[in-house]
Formats: C-alpha cells, structure tokens, sequence
C-alpha cells in the first residue's frame, strides 16, 4: 500500500487485441478524444512542436503582423511615409508599406523610408513595440527549445533471461550515449501482462525487485538485473508463458543531468519477442595500452549466449 | 508526530459560518490583511497579474519614458534634433522629440530626424542603453509569464463513494487533459470538518490514507481511492454527518511536467455536497478497432449508481 | 548518525566572547578570508550585488566599449565616417566617433553618420556583433536578477515558552508576507549553545523535535511547536540558563514557491532574549463578514501572558 | 539491495594498469568510443564548449550568413542597395552587399546603404527575421553558458587517518571556497580497490558509512568524517594494502546553492597516495577581535601530525 506503481486502469477490462504500451521513442501509444482547445497551453505546444511547424508559425505571424499594420499605413494616405522609390500607387504603395512595416517591426529602421505624418509616426512608435514584444517571446519559445532537457540513455537491443547465483535474472544493459555526467540515475521496471478475466482480457502490472536501483554515478555502462526469486512474477515462466501474456517490460530511468542541472526521464520498454533466454552481456569497455578506460557506446547490447539452454525461469535453488 | 499535514490555525476557533477552502482555481480563499508594499516581489506580481494588466503596464512604461527623454530633448533646445518635416514649433516640436524618443528607445532608429548636437547625443546613447535594458527586463517577464509551468489535471465532477472490498471507499478520478507527460504523480488527500468546541468552531484536519498514492505514469485516468476502514475519520458516517460537519475533501497533486521540466501543483476540493454516495466509475478509455488504447477525456467523471442503496459509509468486514 | 545537522566545527573550540550567528537578513555572520578571485563566478557575482553596483557596472562597460571602438574609428581617419555636424577635427571628431560606436552598438543605427569605408564598415558589423553579444549577457543577467526566487515569510517578533499539554513547549509563529502560494513548507530547528570546555568555549548544536515539521499547504499562519519533552535540550532551564549558554533558536525554512516553481529557503533566528516566558499566540484571522477567513498579516506575532509565572520549562507530567 | 550505489560494471575484469577514475577536474577518465553524432545535443554542446570555442562559432556563423545574403544581393543585381559610397562593380559591390547584409542581419540599420527593388526589400526583410531569430538562440546559449550552476568546494588537499574514539577513522575537510550559501549538503563517499581475481583484475566499490553524511548549512568548515569499525572495508589496513589495492576514495557533494536556486553536485577523490597516516585537521577559523567569526578558505587542509605512529587503521576498542 501507498507504493508508487502504474495504475492506468488496473480495474479495466479490454475485449480486444492491444499493440504494445509505449512507442518507440517512449511516448504512450494512447489515442486521446474529447480534449478542449482551452486544454492546450500555447508554450507547451510551441515548445514540443516539430521545427519546421514552429518556423512555420513564426514566418506566419511575422508575414501577419507586417500586413496589418501595413494595412494601417496604407489607410493612413500617400503622405504618411516619405522616402522610398518614387511617388506610388496602389500595389507598389502597399508594398512600401509592407516593407516600412517589416523595417519597423524588426527595429532594422533603415530610414530611406521613414514616417512623415503625426499618425504615422504614432502607429510606427506602437509597431516597434510590438516587434519588440513580438521577438521577446519568440526568443523565450526558441530558449525553451533548445535548452529543453532530454536524455539520450541507449538501451541494449535485447533484455536476457540469464544466470544468475544458481538461479535466474532478467537483465538489460544501459548506457549514456552523450558524454555529459548524469547522476544519481534510478531505474523503475514494471512488467506487464495481459491475463483472460470474465470474457474480457485485463492488464496487470507488477513491479520488478531489483538487485540494484539506482547508481550515483554512470561514466561506463550499467547493468541492471531483476533477479527472479520466488517472489517474482517471472517465476517458473517459459517463453511460452510470456507471449501468452502479451508480456512488455516497462523502463522508466531517472537521472540528474549536471549540464541541463535537471532531472531528465527515459522510458524504454522490451516486449515478450525482444527476451533472449540464456544470454550473458560482454563488456563494452576496456583497458586501453595508456591505462585509460575506453568505452565502446555501441556496444551496449553486445551479449554472448550461454552454455546450456534455458527455458524456463528459475528462482536461486537455496 | 512530524508528518506533513495540513494546519492553517489548528487550535482557532471560528465563531461565523464559513465558505468553502479553496475558489474553484485553486486558490485559497483566504482574504490577506496588514501586508505591506515592501512584501511585493515586482517579478512575482508582474508574472502573476493578468495580460491585460502586463500590457497595460509595458505600455503605461513605455509612453512615460518617451515622455521623459522627449522632455530632455525639447529642454535642450530645437537644433537639438535635425531632420524632420520641417521646423517646428512648440506642440509640433515636442511631438518630433517623442517620435525621436520612440526611435531611439526601441532603436529602430530610422534616422529621418538625428540627434544634432553633443548633448543630444550624449541623452540618446544613453536612451537607448535605456531601452536595450528596459525590454530586456520585458523580455524576461514575457519569458516568465508564457513559460510558467502549470498542470492541467482534470477532476471528476463528483467524488464517490464506492463500494470496495465488501466495505466501501471514497473515490475520485484524474486525468491529464494535456498531452504532454507526466511522471511520479502523487495525491494528498486531507479531510477537513468543522466541530463545535467551547460554542465557537473548529476546523480540523485529517490525511486520508490511499490504496495508492502514487503513480510513476500518468497516460490514462488514475482513480484515487482511500479504503474506508476502522480508522478511517469517514467510517460510519451518513450524508447529514458530512453535511452537518460541512466536510471538504481538499486534494494536492504534485507531478513532474516532463515538457516544462518542473514539478507541477494542482488542487482541488469536493465539498459535501458534490459527493455521490454509492457509485462507480465507468471507463473513460476503450480499445479501438486499431489496436489501440483511447482516451475519452471528458469522460473522466463518468460514473453509473451501483445497485443497493448506500447511506452509510463502512468498513470491510473482515 | 547520518541524520542531517549543522556542524560548522563541532569539534573547535572559541576563546572569545561570539556575536549572534545569523544576521537580520539570515545571512551568516562570518567573515571569510584568504578567498582567491578564481573563487568569483561572475554571473553569481553580478546577480547578488546591489542594483546601484549592477548599473554601474553596466554603465561603466557600455562607456568603456564605446570609448574603445570610437578610438578605432578615430585611428581610421577623418574619412571613416561620412555624416555628421561637419568636418570635425580633434575631440569634436572623437565625439563623432563615439555618438557613432554608440549608436551601432545599441543597432539604433540612425544613419546620420555611418561607415563610409571598406575598414569602417567592417570594424561597425564586429561592433553591432560586440553590441548584439553584449547585450544578451545583460539580459540573462537582468533575467537572472528579477526572477531570482526568494521568500518573504514573516516571523513573530518573539518565540514564546508556552504551557503544552500539562508541560512546556517553545512556539514561534510564521506567516508567508506574499500572497502566493507555498506548498510542502518545512521547518528545521536547531538550539545553539556555547558551553565552557577545557578553558576554551565550545558551541554546541541539538536539532529540537517539532510536533509538526512540515505542512502540505500555507494558507494562513503555521505555529511551530517544539514540546519540552525529557529528551528535549531545553527541559528544565531557566531564563538564567539559557543567557549563560547564550542560546540562539536557529531555524531553517523551506517549501515550494508556485509562482517561482522553486524552492526557497529562508533562515531566522531567535536569540536567548528575544524569548518570552509564558506567553500564548493569539489568533491572526477570523472569519468576516461574509464567511471569509481574513488574515492579518502584521499580528504573525501577537500573543499574551499566559496566567501564571513560568520561569522554568518543564516536560509535561506523566 | 537497492541502496544507491556505484556500479560501472561490478563484475568486469581487467587486465592492464589503470590510471585514477576520477581527472582532476572531477570528470570521469573515461574514453568513449562508438558514439555518433546524432547523440550530440547542440544546446548541451554549445552550452560546455569552451568560450574561444563559442565564440569562434558564432563569429564563423555570423560572416558565413552575412556571406550568403550578401551573395544573394549581388545576384539581384547592382541596382538592388541604393546609397553606399559610387556606383560599384564586381569585389566592391559585393563587400557592400557584405555590409548592407550585417546592418540588416544585426538589425543596425543605418540606411546609408538601403534596399531600392521589391525582390531586395523581400530578402532584407526575411534576414532582418532571420537576424533577430539567430540572436535569440545565441542569447538563450550565453544565458545557458553564463548561469550554468557550479559549485566551488575547496577539499584539503590530503586524506587523514586520524585517531578518533578510541580507534581510527578516515577524514577529510571541505569548505564553500564561495561567499554564496549551500544548503542541505551531503557527502557520498566510496573506496575503490582493485582485486586481483582469475589472472585479471577486478575493480569493486563499498559506500563508506560516514559520521554525519549530510549538514543543515555550510558556513565554515565541514569536517566528513567515516568510523573505521569492524564493518569498514578500511579496518586493519596498512598504508602498503591500500597502494597494493591502488585504493582510491571517491567523493560525490551534493548541495543546494541558493542564488543559483539549483542543486550543484562536485565531484573529488584522493589516492591511497594522498593519504596521511595520523594527521588532525587543525581549525580554519577563529572569533577575531570584535566577537565575529572569521573563515580562513585556504586553511581547509590545516593540519597537524599526532603524536604517535598510525600505521595501520582499528575499529574502536569497545
């Protein structure tokens, strides 16, 4: 009881056949109805949206504002902005106001055109402002982007059913694929399965003891390992057994990034057909001839497969 | 002894009728007296303080200091300032120096009227150090209005009260309505009643106990449940006990926004008459055709009576 | 052991008679020597000192860039700049040159005057950069200095040794001074005492037992109770005793500020003669009129004498 | 079992001489390999490169964009940029268009030189866009750069093995070397051996148990101190083990700065050849004349030789 678990419904039947929990970049494979466009908050979105959406939306606006207030200028009369090429008219004329305004709104202010009227002159004093509102949250938005923490942990292509002290473990091997620090890193796992109730199907989640959950610090890789005792859900379980169950194994890795100086998440999950039984990771570092540690990143899921077959988990004979 | 919990004046006693703990936004409704100007950080209530109180005071900001500098200028004389329609004359010429002002202070710039003598220069370098540090502070504030982390947690209309385990329980229901993540959810679940002591009032305050208290995700809807058992402040009490006691459940929920990068609150309160007795929740959330998990939501408060009438609450047999 | 403490040198001994060890605005009353200026981080330093010395410094740089380029253009030649009053010769020329360095490193850019040669023009972009560059930091640093978190809690003026069921407890009141919220607020206390050791003296430090060391929200005031129980380091002194020991209540708060979404600390002391001996706080806020609770913020510290002399602590009677 | 723990590959055998785990900078010795430049974060990269690095990639950046709307200026043909010094032809007019392009991109604006056709106003228009969007992200880098959180711990510059109740312990002595405050400091600290096992070698890590592991504040000195007792992995050993062992004590400090409002962790470690046998920190502070404490920051390594010779480390007698 009040043991930090996953509970996305635990008391919810399913009648039919699920794809797997997260997706590949560890967002939940969830279809979300019936939000409210008062549900979207403007930085969140124009934080996380793709690039080319967000210079798209910033273009947009840019081309807008300048039209508007082109506009204003343009109902001010011929007289309000002196300067430019000569006397003009109608499209030409819009199109010097199109580019007083871009001059004005960016605060470039070349002056060949320039404001001659009282109105003018106002609405220009009012049109900088703006610009200069208008970048100030755009430099905000473009700060939020770039320096929006993430992590970039690489997982072992497999997780290994693999001995372990006369019995059996569940292991998978991480590694931080950017050379900045990340510290005190915790690591959550939570196997899920899917059992048959009253006609229905049900999801269960349990999660995984394990030999080790967190390290203070990750220079090298590190290996983390469920070792199946008794207690444990994996218990007497075939491959079989697994696929039955529809079994996915939930990562969530949780570390202080010292550059960012925030706590950054990585979800990562193994479905049943990603377990090879019987497997033994190899280093994916080594001694180099100057004495130094060298670690082969790539390397992570390097694994060898053990002697002897294993088909079934087993708890440490004690 | 030395648990978090909740104690605004335990030992006060009230003599009036009171309204409800927190406002519908979460806020406390509390009214603040004897503060001082000096108790107001300028950032904090400039973050705060609605967009059209922000703007009106960028703008009220931005005509002062143009009236200043304009102020400077027009003292020093009309060969201060060059260019311009023509030579003016009172009104019209101090209307030139505000112009030049706004150019200068948003450093646009255009150049169409140029400081003309040392002193005027000398004001307008400094006027647009002015400016430069002037929309800096602007451009921080916008930053730290448009970025402020906030959740957006969606409640249940009605907390339940739900038959659990051949007793009952108090139930409610969260969602996220956002699409971003959010990790490590907790929920503190404080009970607050008011008794007669001594002809006056108290309040008192009681931490609910949870089946769960935590999630480490949060994709779906999570049903905060406190089991109502034998040491339960709720167990054995009817709708007019609540009633007469002008109960309120009051909810924390504290997550970590994995887009802002920052833990996130969000309360909430059920007063005693916006709990259902003897209900049960219903999915919001179904498999699609596809395969995949949807979300419903709006759905988040969907519930159905359950057979049997429930007027008291009670522990589970046992 | 491996609880937290405060230990600033348990284990040294002091032959001089000490001064209070926190100063009225928390900060530590130590005086450091033998720091080195590596030891500066400049960003630190520029967001902690005084606005008088930021602006200063900001002035001071914005003068010396300007002096320094326009002594670039200077030594370019009367022909670097096209524009301007006149042909200028010696300082009128310097000042040119400056008017110009400052209206290009502020991109103001009026155009009166302007590069009219290939060195010019290229010493006027690196400017504009220098300018762009420069400017930024001040921002970060503005940024850095008016979002920079803080708490305002009001503390009573005087801790009181209050009756505590059928014994004594030392109390003191905190109000948060600003209307925003504070949530998960907690309080840590620690009684430091100079004893006589070996002819020398030695501080001691004992962190007191609180009936309550933290709350979940801060609407109104928290009364912090230590109860004099036999453990307690307070049980059984007198006034008399704790002026020998020169006692001082150190107290550390800490909580999470909704608007700054930070954490914020605050450090208050109390001394041994600003204890009052029996006294009881009276309540801060009442309900009005209309069913509102309303706080008054200023009577954080109003209390009266309870009946009966207290001269001496004592643990409650069991 | 799952305590925090360090672990870069427990059970991994080496088989050449290895250099110290930790540089002197307090990053990991470690080589990495494999990696690809899809891991590159470029906010992460540009925020720790150093600053002539910095600096030279906005310098390369800001002449190669100038050099391309300067190019696409030239294409447009002579009679684009109006103003400037003659009617320019071939290296002339393109260093016009150079300089046109950085009064644009820095948004200087002179307009000496100004755009005179629709297609040029377009271009000038979009770079002055691109000008104000490229130094928002080079201000949001140098705001990352410049408040990067860092703390600046001075350690004594040697390890002791001092007496301490009736056996021995291992100490070492840390103190702010900065005027700022850190909160809530803990101190982690682990010994390294290396174990001959199977022909290679063996690396293994034991979290040393420590006297006080955290401290409230951090104002003077902080002596960490860790018991030898009969659990200790330190307990009966020789100057001579440790250097056969290549013993390494790593030491991770971890603490809240408040005026950066961010948790700062710093990273040590002495060498079985930093060790002193029998030393005693002597203090790096004393109470001066007028009653105030005085820190001296580089006396953090004062110490003296006990009488005595320690040549082999003893739990305490008990």
């Amino acid at each position: 009881m009040n043991q930090p678990s996953f509970d996305p419904g635990l008391t919810q039947k399913y009648d039919s056949p699920l794809r797997r929990t997260f997706n590949a970049d560890g967002s939940f494979n969830v279809v979300r109805r019936g939000t409210h466009w008062r549900d979207i908050h403007p930085y969140l979105h124009l934080v996380s949206v793709s690039w080319s959406r967000f210079f798209g939306f910033v273009l947009t606006a840019y081309v807008l504002v300048n039209v508007i207030f082109a506009s204003i200028y343009f109902a001010l009369g011929p007289e309000s902005l002196a300067g430019g090429m000569a006397p003009e008219q109608g499209v030409a004329r819009f199109l010097k106001d199109v580019f007083f305004s871009s001059q004005t709104l960016t605060t470039v202010g070349f002056g060949a055109i320039y404001p001659n009227t009282t109105a003018a002159n106002a609405v220009a004093a009012i049109e900088a402002l703006v610009g200069l509102l208008g970048f100030a949250v755009v430099t905000g938005l473009l700060f939020g982007r770039v320096s929006r923490p993430s992590a970039r942990i690489g997982f072992s292509e497999r997780a290994l059913i693999a001995p372990y002290q006369g019995g059996t473990s569940l292991q998978f091997r991480v590694v931080n694929r950017r050379a900045n620090s990340l510290m005190e890193m915790q690591a959550t796992v939570t196997l899920m399965r899917v059992k048959p109730e009253d006609g229905g199907k049900l999801r269960s989640f349990d999660v995984l003891n394990l030999e080790r959950s967190s390290v203070i610090f990750f220079p090298l890789t590190w290996t983390v390992v469920h070792p199946i005792d008794n207690s444990s859900p994996l218990n007497g379980k075939t491959p079989q057994d697994l696929a039955a169950a529809q079994a996915e194994i939930l990562i969530v890795l949780k570390a202080w990034d010292e550059t960012f100086s925030q706590t950054v998440y990585q979800r990562f999950s193994y479905r049943y057909d990603e377990i090879v039984w019987g497997g033994k990771f190899t280093p994916a570092f080594h001694v180099n001839g100057s004495g130094d540690l060298e670690l082969e990143v790539d390397r992570v899921g390097a694994h060898e497969q053990v002697p002897g077959l294993i088909t079934q988990t087993a708890a440490q004979s004690s």
